[in-house]
């Protein structure tokens, strides 16, 4: 009983498909946040979703951590084998299975990348429009319930996720929801394994909702003076229900980091970037309305990209905005933050945080998802620093806090993986912390799926 | 330890607020399905949260089955107290505590109805969109998942629910969510309480989103020479991304029976209900297209409603179609069915469904959510002919059949109830209708919280 026989058990199955080797292992055990280097016991390639539940049934039976690992971009250590076991990589569970063009909808292996989805998608019609930074995998953005720069219009993973095959910790084979776009039929184990972080079941098959490609679109950048009138422009499209797309807020170091990185040149000040999403017409009306909005709060510059290259040329300068500013910031990394507040309250908890940091003395970005009120800090330090990483999380504990005061979230995309446990009790009360170990227990009862992640105990 | 010894102990508590009167009891023992009166042992009124947690304190120590009661509008028998206990009655818990006009949100007891939140909010600019046909509850509403004619645009309870209070079973008060907009903070246990039908937990407090009133709307009728024109004209106007509000299919024994209750006179005829929310431009340009979209599938007399008496007398009547149908049949009580379907079956589903129902020689009529892929047969029986009911239950079951075979749900939104639990296990799969009941008795060891509901087991 124990991960090294699990593994023993595995190998005659597996072959080559199945490692331990020394630099597989490091591959495995490195993450895109600041924790140290943690490489599993072993990597298993799976190919079926029989396999997956071999695998679970085995690691079941002889108390051996299992982790999913879709594209290694979570930035809450999710990924992290922190009790040890066997890193599940789906690299080879990475077809798009059925695309249903009538029903709006497609289902996917858990190892398919949003960008694969829409390369496969472009003749269709139809677009997915969940977008986070990185080019993540599906299964993995379904477990972390992501959402990215489209959420405000298109809503995030909950409302993506129509339907899963689960792969129990025992090694049974679940499905949950369907097709259907709504139903009142039962519990929703659907919306309960999204965000659940691998750790009540292993995702192998995903149904998501897809949208028609819009008739039009059409983006912009606006440059303000101060990043409350930036934040109010937000807050006043949302209340009037313009539909827009996408409204991102960038602070000016970032949009120094942007300009290196993408060869921008926009000026060093806070920024929208906006989106519209629409009929000719209605893209015409929603930029006016949003124009005139931009200008009654200081916004000047209102620069267009109309033309389908200049528009995917900044949102590719936005998703790689993260890697825009570790190349400026050589040897440091992102210790981040993702509050999610209610609207009413966004500009103070920007304005707040971004002073608390500026006392810091670090290097510190601000980008958000503003029209949902959610905002990253990223505070950058050195990983053999010790001293910077303990002012980051000082600074992040704060923020945490007063994210939770104004009524809002400490995880509004990233989830909670290994950063953001913490926070549980403050955030969701005790009982109801408490209630989320039951679900796991009831699910899991071994606590091999990626232990020590989301509910309380190790 | 026994459901008169629950009583006896909460009865110095409530006082008059506590009634075993036997027309009280009959009262709560009927219901708006074919179910015969099933009276409650007692009927409590609360007043706030915490006397519901000591209600549930006491009926879980004493093995005493309570039954959350909000409106009573349900069509699946969720309130009728198939073991007997207390019914707790949410008539005295119906305020708005809340309204967050820059954040579009409301904090309500569970005992408001829908119509008087709307009542509460018209000076605000700002409306809640689910309407299910009856003036429900909103506690009851999420308890069931409902949703209502404009799902299509604003989806259901599901996508409303931002934020809950729950009184678990051994009496702990929890809180769920939070006012932000989005999250990734941990297990989704709002999505869990909402639809569970008061077996997890009881609601007593709920936070639902809110839209803003569109600056512009337009509704309008139009009459198909055939079920299919009308079918399809909905199935292209989704696949065309059109934003409609509203597009209602209402066959022509309903027509009549709407005729003949609210005063029109439309073509007996299958009919589209369709309404616009948006811009004045947005909303002529989006009735533009649908109109074209309706005559090409032979849609003919596309009149208009846009004065808002109209409109509003337009959707009283198909929220008021349940009685209207009652009102053309004396004596008798609709059978209702509740199929969601991916939407390129629906015109197979409709039409194989009626036709199956006009050979029964039952007064059969069919509305439906089309945008959504839902839709109801009502089947027409007298409560005191088994034979009817018997005949009304086959042709249910095979519609029950016909939809979970076409990828779909045999509860849109109407709940599971008594009536639907039969499907569960062919439409979910064993395993995943068993893991409802693990979570239902994670949730509820001593099985008090609306027993006999949703969950294998009595």
């Amino acid at each position: 009983m124990s991960i090294q026989s699990a593994i023993a058990a595995l190998q005659p199955l597996f072959g080559d498909r199945l490692s331990t080797g020394d630099s597989v292992r490091d591959q495995y055990g490195r993450n895109e946040a600041w924790y140290p280097v943690t490489p599993p016991d072993a990597v298993i390639w799976p190919e079926t979703t029989e396999e997956v539940a071999t695998i679970a049934q085995t690691c079941n039976e002889h108390g051996c951590p299992i982790v999913a690992w879709g594209a290694g971009t979570s930035l809450e250590g999710h990924i992290v084998p922190v009790q040890g076991g066997i890193t599940l990589s789906f690299d080879r569970m990475n077809k798009v299975l059925d695309v249903h063009q009538e029903d709006m909808d497609a289902v996917v292996q858990p190892g398919v990348t949003r960008r694969q989805l829409n390369e496969d998608l472009r003749a269709t019609g139809l677009f997915f429009p969940i977008d986070p930074g990185a080019d993540a995998s599906i299964g993995g953005m379904a477990a972390t319930r992501a959402s990215g720069t489209c959420a405000v219009r298109y809503g995030t993973m909950r409302e993506s996720v129509l339907a899963l095959e689960v792969v129990m910790a025992d090694g049974r084979i679940i499905r949950t929801g369907s097709r259907a776009r709504k139903s009142s039929n039962g519990y929703d184990l659907t919306k309960l394994f999204v965000g659940s972080e691998g750790t009540l079941g292993i995702i192998t098959e995903v149904t998501v909702r897809l949208h028609g490609q819009p008739e039009a679109m059409s983006a912009a950048i606006c440059a303000f003076d101060d990043i409350e009138g930036a934040v109010n422009t937000v807050i006043q499209t949302i209340q009037m229900s313009i539909p827009v797309a996408r409204i991102e807020l960038v602070d000016p170091t970032s949009i120094r980091a942007m300009n290196a990185y993408s060869k921008y040149e926009m000026k060093e000040g806070p920024h929208l970037f906006v989106e519209f999403h629409g009929t000719e017409a209605g893209v015409a009306e929603q930029a006016e309305i949003v124009g005139e909005i931009c200008a009654e709060n200081g916004g000047a510059d209102f620069e267009w990209a109309s033309k389908a290259e200049d528009r995917n040329r900044l949102w590719r300068a936005r998703h790689d905005f993260y890697y825009a500013i570790k190349a400026m910031c050589p040897g440091r990394t992102g210790y981040n933050t993702d509050s999610c507040v209610p609207i009413s309250r966004l500009a103070d908890c920007v304005m707040e945080s971004m002073e608390d940091a500026q006392r810091s003395g670090l290097v510190t970005t601000m980008v958000g998802h503003a029209g949902d009120g959610n905002f990253h800090m990223g505070y950058m330090v050195d990983p053999d620093n010790p001293a910077e990483i303990d002012e980051a999380k000082r600074l992040g504990e704060r923020l945490s806090e007063r994210t939770i005061a104004m009524g809002g979230t400490v995880s509004g995309e990233h989830g909670i993986g290994i950063g953001k446990r913490k926070f549980m009790a403050e955030e969701h009360g005790e009982d109801a912390w408490a209630l989320m170990g039951q679900i796991k227990q009831t699910f899991d009862p071994n606590g091999i799926l990626n232990p020590g992640k989301v509910v309380p105990g190790n």
